[in-house]
């Protein structure tokens, strides 16, 4: 059986990936493919519990390698007991954040040692890597007052405007060397210019 | 202001672990020691949180990485947030179970990459290792017997008897490739013998 694609969905906080994933599921299943959308940090549920434990508020200081560990684990669950039997099934696997958003937020963001990421993405996943990134890419600040309306804030939603700008620009240059894998659509657009955009990206990979 | 000694107390279950914690404790502190005990995965809020994951019986198959990784996470946590500071503050740290118990608990238990243990080791401790750590051996079938009294069984004590002796096999060969870090005592005999030996060992860092 042929393996399906692996599509993974990044971008900084009131990006709209919720939107827009419930889009590309749609757009996906009308047009016959199997698709299982899911989520990082979580998509079991002990990696959902190691959701939790990153993104709770808390009195105690949060080590860097700790969280950094921590989405590895969650990844590790995640990668070998869903995305891959998934994909080895024929599905298409689409993925709400994923190692991209560990070089973003934890190296970028956190300034982590971008070289023991690399070395951990090789250890959970071997060589495998997304066959396409979807980067929903928007001006901070406005992602921000997007992502603000929407109540309790998380741990990493309370962080300063520096380290979302951080964040965007690891994800901006990583989509600069890696052209073939990521599609950057502008996210400041109105929802029908971002769809029409992303439906004619999901139109390239049907066609391979 | 000088450093305190990091020890640390390995063993399989039912070895005696906990009673034998409480008096090394009171060895130390009837002797001006200020003594840290701690233990695990745990010591911190977060880390005991991670424990609870990694001990909590699962409808889900937890992948062997993924279990690694949360050992570490929560090694990362403890060891910066608690561990280092009480040594550098002088104190002595008292810990139950370290990083030898994940290379005898997943590496040799578990089966997982020896070397990958090592690469973890280095990124989360740096250079540090325990100054002394005290092995309290048993046969694994008595001290399975001694465990199985104490009710409900986490996802360790549920193991094969197998799994146990390969524990066991890989933390005498650390004592023997180690000695000088390494004090092996015999858990099978009396407490008072038990302790005698303990009570020397600890006269001897006391000496340092």
């Amino acid at each position: 059986m042929k393996s399906g694609l692996f599509v993974t969905v990044e971008g900084t906080e009131g990006v709209g990936k919720t939107t827009n994933m419930a889009f590309v599921q749609q757009y996906l299943e009308a047009r016959g493919i199997n698709v299982l959308r899911t989520r990082e940090p979580g998509g079991t549920p002990l990696a959902e519990n190691i959701r939790e434990l990153l993104l709770a508020q808390r009195d105690e200081t949060v080590d860097s390698t700790a969280e950094l560990l921590l989405v590895f684990a969650a990844r590790a669950q995640h990668f070998n007991q869903v995305i891959c039997p998934a994909l080895a099934e024929g599905n298409w696997v689409l993925c709400d954040r994923f190692t991209d958003a560990t070089y973003a937020y934890q190296g970028a963001g956190r300034g982590l040692d971008v070289s023991l990421i690399a070395q951990l993405e090789q250890v959970v996943q071997g060589p495998l890597r997304p066959d396409c990134t979807l980067l929903l890419d928007i001006d901070v600040s406005a992602g921000l007052a997007r992502a603000g309306r929407r109540g309790a804030l998380d741990r990493f939603e309370t962080e300063a405007q520096a380290f979302f700008e951080r964040v965007r620009q690891c994800y901006l240059s990583r989509a600069q060397a890696e052209p073939h894998r990521f599609r950057v659509v502008d996210a400041g657009q109105s929802l029908e210019q971002v769809q029409a955009e992303l439906a004619a990206v999901l139109d390239q990979l049907l066609a391979r």
